[in-house]
């Protein structure tokens, strides 16, 4: 509709049974588990598969993931469109999955989507993936998240260009920029400015947790937005209750969340490149790691901690506690699909009866 | 037109001369000078004049603003509505100016608003410059800006209740939080929650540049917009010419700027109460810091870089250069008048042709 906003784009032709805008669920590691995929794409979203603790956990979470779209395909309306891949993405995580074994499952289950992120050798690695699935499944869409404009512009030097950019801000939870992040009021527009001509749809990410940052993020040049954070608080989500509770409980994250790689090595997760750091609630682990008490003390009460299941999150809790910014517009856990079909309510009310506090 | 938007506003009464979205030049201290706020009010938003060196310096540009007004309001149609205050606001650093002298101006000259930043005690400041300002000028409006969900609960309990609250995320460039900022698309409408029912507007502030940023905080649930850095690269500024093309030049505000006291510290600038520090364009001066050079001989070269004008200011220059993370997104100097044009058209086209990307 105008020069400055962003040209109209490829999505809903990639993707016929959702609905415009756009509204992905993030392939969030172990937790973005079949049931919460299923049931954003089912809601007229696009879910996603997050990577598994291994690659191979995936295969099993493909298979659950195909049963559920066949049977929905024959007892409902929500998949009738037919398309030849999965109506499902899959996330992967460059640098600890393995590349084999992520291209056979991609080759079997041909997921609608496979998005790109932290890969060990930045433009090399995303080069090398794309290829091999493009191969692999020609009509799988890549996708690539990226933090900052250099990794933006790097992208259009690669030798294989992605279908659709994520940009995430600096709000976002879990693994993000550790240190040259951006809110996405100033990162989104100037990443599209730097993108214009390129005619690659862009997603925005990091801090939307319901109609009003969705419609912001649109405002600000997206076709479309993913959230995290919010979808961890529903229904289907794979995390366990205690943390859940954290999520809703938790507000003002400017003071309850940080960027730490503590409960990464707390939970013996090490590797991941250097340029990422994950946002998490702060409990007792990161006050004491603070305070100075030893990594040895703070990773007995940590294993201990797990033994005693839900009581182990909290502000008393010792467990890792990824979570964005935005948990403080979280008040309650939900059914996915009411979720997008929330967020997607909000923004057209905000575009539709004329114009906002005008 | 919904629940979930902020409620209609009093800034169309308090500001008739100003059209809507309510677009505000911020109180850049001694930047935002005599004819930069006239021009902004002019063009049917709301100038502020920043605070001066000293408290006493503001008269002369409260003077010369009089003057100016006067002029146009026999001279043109501008400001034909006829109010009894100053179409101006004045911006206040509650730890630095002078409440006397600060008093005896707003009683002297009746500015439109006054807007009330940086207290060294907190809320009890906020409560008898409220106080004062009330008694002084009853018709002059009193807005806080805060950066924190701390600060706006803070305002709430206060004594004197502020007639707008100015929520600024951490992108925004000079002094915000130090530590505790967080990006607009997170902490407006947390805040903006917090305060429903309060019914005092509320402004957004930091990385807004544009009519995307613009559009972005109004559907966040903000009643107007505040720019900073946009404003600096006017011809209108009160600003050296090699800081001004320093604000063209950078992009990529994550790695471009930084929040440090450093260039605070070289001015001579100190006791800045310890929540806030500046955000400002990298140079010599941080580079060699941060290398370890020592801050005797970094104030040398920065007292050296004060003589050569102009050349003191880019990338191997070494004299303060305050901006915000937006500076990506400003290409040029432009007249006040055409920023808020632009700004707003750019606003109302995300809201009036439909809806983007939908």
């Amino acid at each position: 509709m105008s020069q400055a906003l962003h040209p109209p784009t490829s999505l809903s032709r990639s993707y016929p049974w959702a609905s415009s805008p756009l509204i992905v669920s993030a392939p969030m590691r172990v937790m973005s588990g079949p049931a919460l995929a299923v049931a954003v794409s089912r809601a007229g979203g696009l879910g996603f598969l997050g990577p598994g603790v291994t690659t191979q956990d995936m295969i099993k979470d493909l298979e659950e993931i195909t049963a559920l779209v066949q049977d929905l395909r024959t007892s409902s309306s929500a998949f009738s469109t037919s398309t030849t891949t999965l109506p499902i993405g899959v996330g992967f995580q460059l640098w600890s999955d393995d590349l084999d074994i992520a291209i056979s499952a991609i080759q079997k289950f041909k997921p609608c989507t496979a998005w790109l992120f932290a890969p060990r050798n930045g433009q090399k690695d995303y080069d090398n993936w794309s290829r091999r699935i493009r191969d692999a499944s020609s009509q799988t869409q890549i996708w690539i998240q990226i933090g900052t404009l250099a990794e933006a512009k790097g992208l259009l030097k690669g030798s294989e260009r992605p279908d659709v950019i994520v940009v995430q801000g600096a709000d976002a939870g879990g693994h993000g920029r550790a240190k040259d992040g951006l809110g996405l009021i100033t990162l989104l527009p100037e990443v599209i400015d730097a993108l214009a001509g390129s005619q690659i749809p862009i997603l925005a990410a990091g801090g939307i947790a319901d109609g009003r940052g969705a419609a912001a993020a649109l405002c600000l040049g997206a076709d479309g937005v993913v959230m995290g954070t919010r979808f961890l608080a529903t229904e289907e989500a794979r995390i366990s209750r205690g943390y859940q509770n954290e999520i809703v409980r938790a507000c003002d994250g400017a003071v309850t969340t940080t960027r730490t790689l503590l409960y990464n090595h707390l939970r013996g997760t090490m590797g991941w490149p250097e340029e990422y750091s994950p946002r998490t609630i702060i409990n007792m682990s990161f006050v004491e790691h603070q305070a100075g008490r030893s990594f040895e003390e703070l990773k007995k009460d940590h294993d201990e901690a797990l033994k005693a299941g839900d009581a182990g999150w909290g502000p008393e809790g010792r467990l890792a506690t990824y979570a964005g910014a935005s948990i403080g517009l979280i008040h309650g856990v939900k059914g996915a699909a009411a979720i997008v079909h929330e967020v997607r309510a909000g923004v057209l009310e905000r575009f539709s009866a004329g114009r906002p506090n005008l």
